[in-house]
């Protein structure tokens, strides 16, 4: 029985498969499996627009169409199930993403192990001035190395009391000695979820207003993405990623500078935009009413 | 008791509820009950970013915030439930939004009234030429015609067969029966949703490129939203409906022209973007680079 | 490089990839790809309750305990993708199960081929008297005739008018030419779905209740279940398909009996039970307070 | 303007509106708003099945029959809106119930409050030796004290610590500094949900095998929901949380008392069943082959 002819695969995925990504100090991501590739993409566009679109389009052109163009359903055709470490606060902000499959360890049925994750020197920051949510900023040497003791501290003295509460006399039972371990101890999960989700989860995660322990995640899951869907991935940099958005307010200016460009040099030159197909060129210049 | 002290409410949406607004020619949009109002979104947002967020921002503000960074939880927390009567090809596109709950009229249950869709005659267009899923431009008048009482002899044709069906003899079940019915004929449902996923639903049937007949009812639930959450309601459409995306590749071309237009006439001239606050200002440049 | 060592895969399903299982008078279900298998349930439910339940269950063990306590998380680690080939009419009952992915065909880019769902005279059958949205014994043979020949005349008068608005003068276009088709008419789709959510779908589609053409395809899906993983069809089967369940009220009188039983004829007999572990024996004996 | 006459509501729900309910020592459940009553459930499952339905049912019979023929649509016309506020490990089981809308305070943000759960001496009990999920037993009340004491002196030792990185120097940044809080703080969140999803979370989170301080909570979601739609509420007691199921194995034993008692005492009394409807009645003995 030759399998291979009739079950999609991924060159670069199949590669991946079961290797251990490393993800801060004791995290890590590894693909456990994964459904469709590229062609799937393609393949679930094709059923849906029918036999006109094969003709013209390449599975590049047409994959750059359907992300461009919000067309998402055919990107919910792959699927991909990773077993991912990572650290309890991480685990709360990564679990809000709720279209997705995940099984987790418990602390109910199993005692956790002795790992929490500790920031490297270069993480201990500051309070972000400017955002809310965020870091900012380099501490003083002294205080960086005070609260990398502090957290070392915590932590071990946590899952030292931990520890007794289980064994002391009758021991306590697991669900509620659990109570006292912090959130940066490391639990783990497998995660399953589609492509579309994936790269939902991507564009929020994989941006500078995540937190940085989890765009750590995010970056490995990102080149994983790049190994098992190539063109897809592109498609995403490009149209999500490196794309832009302007307000209604923000196109009044964005279109008088076009104007004014075009008063001056002429039109935009074309030549300039050399990924652009013809009707990419044409969507532009419509944007910019020029 | 007072309940209006504790429930929330939005003005606009008392006045609309129950209203029969018409759409097509059978059809018909009404709203049954809401949850929420512009401030429910504000006080969502508000349990999340703490009260730091609360000193400095107004609702207007804090709403244009949301939407602007794609934080879409907030809008999640308003929900809206409609009476809708539709021709069943205009449901078969809308049920494909799966996050939101349906109780449709069932034909194995009940028969259905002999009632079609039959498009006005400025809608009966040919085959757009550019667009795969499209109509553009109008028939010759002979062939209007033609399409028009084609449309209602089938129409009318197939309707007569399903009561034959149901009535001759012992009579058909109803759940074959139907099976003659073309998909101009009306169904109705109670379709609830919640702000975001209706924002997205808006985004994608208020647009061109949905077909015409949808967008008709896109139209009046955009006109309902304003109503019940006009400030939720600027945002989407300065941010969201009135926006434009550009990707890496065009990005490039419009960072040129942003830094043309800067050379020749200097900074970009504030005063051009009167509603923009001062973060979003600098947010504008950052994207400029410039 | 061997890929087979580290890709779970299922042998059952292998075999199915690609075949093409008829469903009506045209339809088809053909498996196109598919995540997972037994092992994989039971590795996902590993991982949640930790180590100590590897050692003293078998695979089979596990997967029926996960299925009789609803633990439903490990069961939606397996995905599956068909190629399915089906009547409007099933398609809108289909779809109304939204935790899944559909590529359809569209009748706006494409043209539907004639080819309309006929029910084979044995289902040609009356309203049923107690059952208000099914059918129940057949029509006078008389009859039978005049509604197999009514709803063929239907169908192809209906495909008639669809290829004359397409093609008379300039072309009605497709998106709205395709509404004087009736709903036996076939289209397709790509769906993907976990194994969870399939098991969902079947338990109320693989039901009496549900109409006879949409049985036809949970049946074939069934079996195709069976082939794929069948220790959790097994559970499955059992825990669901062929589960019954009591209500509160009806439970006093089962208790009654069970009471009366014991009574009668001492404990229940243990070796009448032989598939029950001694914990879902006791868990027996404690449903019903004996 | 009289708006009550046209939204919908429930006499129950609104005296609990904005009324806190205290869980656990210092958590909360209180309802922010709602949506729909046991009339909306009627009033959607009637649109779907027709006039027919209206005559002959009682809203009470007809949600029952909803119920006990697992007609989920109709309760997820009712949406409720509460503020809780709950330890983080509780959350964290929580929040695995994915179909919901979810708001929650960030500790990014802003500080959190020094709140941590300390068990009631009577749930400090010892590991479970069946249940490996569970607790069982009275802790010796010497290790009771000791683990009671552990747990505050963990709990206010972190939160000392948490203050430290935040104020010391520069002060470590929020979104690190309360890696070191343990997961019995308190947090809180809004969360939405509609009413049948939350009968799916109370019945696996209002069932002995839940965690007892999520059982707290459930128990008075419970509360709330014979309030708000009390005729639901019943048919959910009725049909789900004092239901049974038997597996087909079961099913076989379950039979063989029927037949039996049968046999004794003649057919099964009617009269001591009487909340059943003649068309339950019918359905029970069919249920048993008798």
């Amino acid at each position: 029985m030759d399998t291979n002819e009739t079950r999609p695969f991924s060159l670069g995925m199949e590669r991946q498969l079961q290797v251990e990504h490393k993800v801060l100090d004791h995290g890590f991501i590894r693909v456990v499996d994964y459904m469709g590739n590229d062609a799937a993409i393609v393949q679930a566009a094709q059923v849906s627009y029918g036999t006109g679109t094969k003709k013209n389009s390449s599975h590049r052109g047409l994959i750059r169409y359907l992300m461009n163009h919000w067309h998402t359903t055919p990107f919910e055709m792959c699927e991909v199930k990773f077993h991912v470490k990572l650290p309890v606060f991480v685990a709360r902000q990564w679990i809000r993403h709720r279209t997705a499959n995940v099984n987790e360890y418990s602390a109910r049925y199993s005692i956790l192990d002795r790992e929490f994750y500790i920031p490297p020197d270069s993480q201990l920051q500051m309070q972000s001035k400017d955002n809310n949510q965020g870091r900012d900023g380099a501490l003083d040497s002294r205080f960086t190395e005070i609260a990398r003791s502090s957290l070392l501290e915590a932590s071990d003295g946590s899952y030292d009391m931990y520890e007794a509460l289980l064994n002391e006399g009758e021991g306590l039972t697991r669900e509620l000695s659990r109570m006292v371990l912090p959130t940066n101890i490391y639990t783990q999960w497998y995660w399953k979820v589609d492509l579309h989700n994936l790269f939902h989860f991507l564009r929020l995660r994989a941006d500078p207003h995540a937190q940085w322990e989890i765009r750590q995640y995010a970056d490995v899951l990102l080149k994983l993405v790049a190994d098992w869907v190539p063109l897809a991935h592109e498609a995403f940099v490009d149209y999500r990623l490196e794309a832009e958005q302007f307000s209604k307010q923000e196109m009044e200016m964005i279109r008088k500078m076009a104007q004014a460009f075009e008063e001056e040099y002429g039109s935009v030159d074309r030549i300039n935009m050399p990924l652009l197909s013809d009707r990419e060129y044409k969507a532009f210049k419509d944007k910019l009413d020029i």
